[in-house]
């Protein structure tokens, strides 16, 4: 049985970045994974926050937000406790991948706007904001040129189970049907960097969690190859 | 003497359109002046502010706000007393042209969110918005088909004093530099419905108002065409 | 055809000024233009801004608000998007005159608080922060005492369209009743200094345009001299 | 020895009313003790917050500010836990004395906003308070004329101990200076309805506690005595 | 290797719960896993959130908070968005067990006030929570007595990657040193009800969540059987 | 006549002081009086508020919450006028026994959290408050080991008049019914530091006031006492 898009259980959908897709910023990829579109730019600041100064050590952090406009109906202005926790996870997993020393004392904020809502907002925003923040990386004159700022990629997808089936990068109407819903990030080199998967109302088995975690595995390996692609460069070197 | 990007004084930066940008407004639209870039959604609420129930009549209101990544340095994502200033702006403009009564019980709402800043924000909001509107009228069961409810089309320019000359059309490098700042919000027909003249901790004479004037309403002639093939509709009718 | 309160379309309401109202602030004046009452102190403080520290020049700001018993029926105490937009306003007005730098580092607020509305709060307020702006630089010792921090004075007036005539002056009925609602700040020496013109949910030609300058002009001439009588000095020297 | 303004220790500043100060608000009362000025203004609203609504009563309640320019050096405009203290104060002082059935269903709200401040606010808004709450009831029809919602006056007063005297009616240096710092809030009959002792930094006696209540209680009888004669009325009948 | 307290890989630290701790609220749980202290109490309301209004289902929700002396040094007393993200997953995991039809339209709030942190805050608030909810539940009239409101119990433990050990309910000091911190919801039926796994500042492979996932699976059947004698019942019946 | 728990007119309620319930902050203590809960704890930080840097004194504050489930109906999560009057007064009460210099330039932060609320709640905090923070002063090198940092004990209780009768230590039911609620607070060696008296919705004699300062002044010592046999140490020394 096919998905209501036409999708097989384990296709992404059409995913691509356009890069440069706004000039001010240090980093800016417009990422489109089918209907839902984000844009994420990277700015990079001479300075880390207090609390880090004078540590000889980078910081990198994400910020997430829905325009109002992304959805229908129209979608308040104002942060709620979801957008926190999305940003958070976002800075997280850049992190994760990341030698913040040799960075040097600076900090990259990445913004992830939601230009269009469509489900996936969160791992398209993941995805996008790590080429985002290579390119960033791009403009930094870096302490030590032998040591660079990342020591992987890092992509994210999501999964679910929807009627009892495992799908690979759920649309908003998958999304909002499914029993059990996951996100999932990992790196280009195949590991872990968070799990989160959530029974919506439900729970689910450790069987379902294998399949979940093997779908995901799937579709991370396709995004990687696309970031590298629109990067021309792959990870880990 | 040219400007510094070779355009005349009287000239507009390269302004595009992109319709149905994003899918989930009732209207979207995607603005490109110059350097600077707005994503312009209406969306349509089946019902009007509390404190207009039962008077039969719609609402149309917007709403303003800069991505962190649309300037460099980075800026932060707080609304401020400028951001509140030009939404209140753009929603009089466009409430300017319209007949609410025609709109029926139902409110819009504009979102202009800057994608990339480089001078002119507000103008290019306005104009932008506009379109947006009339796109989001477009999916509505009007109450009586004969009554359409907007009077007029509706665009604004900026115009400036920049070492002794009248400019079009500041971009940002000219606008920090302007003596005088003004911004012209006219309708189709040639009528003001805003003008905001601002002596940049300076003054300005008479004379040079006079001169202003004539700038921005050549400016505003161009624009309102683009609006119209955009659109495919001329106003008024 | 008289106005309401039996004025001529060109005459000002009453008019007066009030030297230190009150005792603690640097400079205090009662500002009363018909039934509307402003209370303007400026303060100095021996200190600016962050980002203007280390400049060598001081600054100029401004506040504005309503207290609550200012209008019937009362008015909640928090500052919205329209007195942010005032405040602002009024502060650019004040700069647009002054010399900074003669000022030295140090930094004067203006707050304007309205004791009573009745229309013009934001015109009283301008015209009445420019004399409390003068006092509370007399309390100054200068960096250079041939240095005047004030290059001309600034006053403001607002004048409109109502049934089709130009009106100066416009207290709240009138406002109401208003077609178009311009309000000008102008120099002593006949300069603009802001020009804020608006449709209210209509538009205006450009003959209209002049008519209401030219009004203006000759309120501003008058509250200039006013200015001029209670401070017992007159710009430019 | 004289007090430093020359007043003797029982003795009040001069202590002024100005009724109808401004004509907005339905009663608007100018108080003037020393250097202290406060604006009380009461608004009536034809209905009660939500949790009176129909028990066919009515509220009184009461907010309290500094304007910026009250103060030397200037005090910022946003409300701190004094602010709110003292409104709630102000609130339960007026509710002592009224019988809030007799009001019917209203909300009267006294706005006590001190445009000077030099020592005992919140007893001169007390004070001015009522006397606006009597001019607002006066504009109201209510619901059984021979039923009168106040049953007594209220009025406050602050004594001190200082340097071991116990004054009246502090000033600011005095309040500043002052080891015990009371308020006490009475009606016109001599009944208390609020006593606030607190010992600054240190502690007081059981004979200090009562020669400073003997002192204010004289005070509180003067200050009566201003307030019927302001409103050409006694408390009680 | 035995761990910095003494305990074994795989064993939880000493976990206590004291029923009615206090009693205003329905129910009232003192939860101390080690060092970690939270008072867990649930308050019955008789009205649904407004979104949810005749749809003839109850609401289960929660709030998490840290009291300022809970952490030295002392914690300041504001939501972040750490306490927002924690009372999401509360909220959820609850609801997961919960048939809300059962409940009948009210609104059950769990209240996790952490009293003393060290580590697994969030973990022992979901495990206590759980029979605070049963405890308000038994003070209600449900509207069909043959239908239970909770399908099954559900409890929380973190587990995590130290210095290459997989360890079981990790206190602060060992979650401090984690490179993989893991917190896993359960029913005691054995379902996953929530999995989030964290490469902190680094990544995990598959091997280690598997070793992860067989630990926590351990400590939630002890914590079951705790809440289980707690309660004197045992889900699912 | 009994009061409805048996207790005689001047009968404190059961009062129980836990010494180290939780063990993060530098004192700790669990307060209990009748069916009122409250946690105090004291936090020391080695600096102080920055308008005191340089005196080479300390500071002491206070802060003041009631948790959600502390009382039925649950009570929002939200700081209002109250909480703020109320860590206000705390703050005082235990500043009027400190010699500040005596603590050398370190502040300490006492936290009242009401774990549960049946009357009373403000003046068991000020009570179990002094008590965390001597424990808390034990934790600290004091700059001059002869000059202690506390002159006197302070405790507070709070009486009423409930149908005519004087009361001591109001629990909830009483203090609803209070004509005349009244606060004080004293020091061990029997002078007042605060004296807070409020006519809810009347007055009251000076009579009255008289017979509660006697009441108030037999609790405060039996509460000293226990704070003494609490500490192992009286006060003054």
């Amino acid at each position: 049985m096919a998905r209501h898009d036409g999708r097989k259980n384990d296709q992404l959908r059409p995913f691509k970045m356009k890069r440069r897709f706004t000039k001010q910023a240090d980093g800016s990829i417009l990422v489109q994974a089918g209907g839902t579109t984000v844009l994420c730019t990277a700015s990079v600041e001479a300075k880390v926050p207090r609390w880090l100064e004078g540590e000889g050590k980078g910081w990198i952090t994400a910020e997430y937000s829905m325009l109002p406009g992304s959805t229908s109906p129209r979608k308040n202005r104002k942060t709620d406790g979801r957008s926190t926790e999305i940003q958070r996870l976002i800075g997280r997993s850049l992190r994760a991948v990341a030698d913040l020393e040799a960075l040097g004392e600076r900090a990259i904020t990445v913004d992830c706007d939601v230009l269009e809502a469509n489900g996936g907002t969160r791992t398209a925003s993941i995805t996008g904001a790590f080429v985002a923040l290579v390119e960033a990386i791009r403009t930094i004159d870096l302490p030590d040129p032998k040591k660079y700022p990342l020591r992987d990629s890092v992509a994210a997808v999501s999964v679910g189970v929807v009627d009892g089936r495992v799908l690979l990068d759920l649309d908003y109407t998958e999304d909002f049907a499914a029993a059990v819903d996951m996100n999932v990030v990992m790196t280009g080199s195949g590991q872990f960097v968070e799990v989160q998967g959530t029974g919506e109302e439900t729970t689910f088995s450790e069987k379902e969690l294998t399949a979940l975690l093997k779908s995901a595995r799937k579709g991370i390996a396709e995004l990687t190859a696309i970031q590298s692609k629109t990067l021309g460069r792959q990870w880990p070197f």
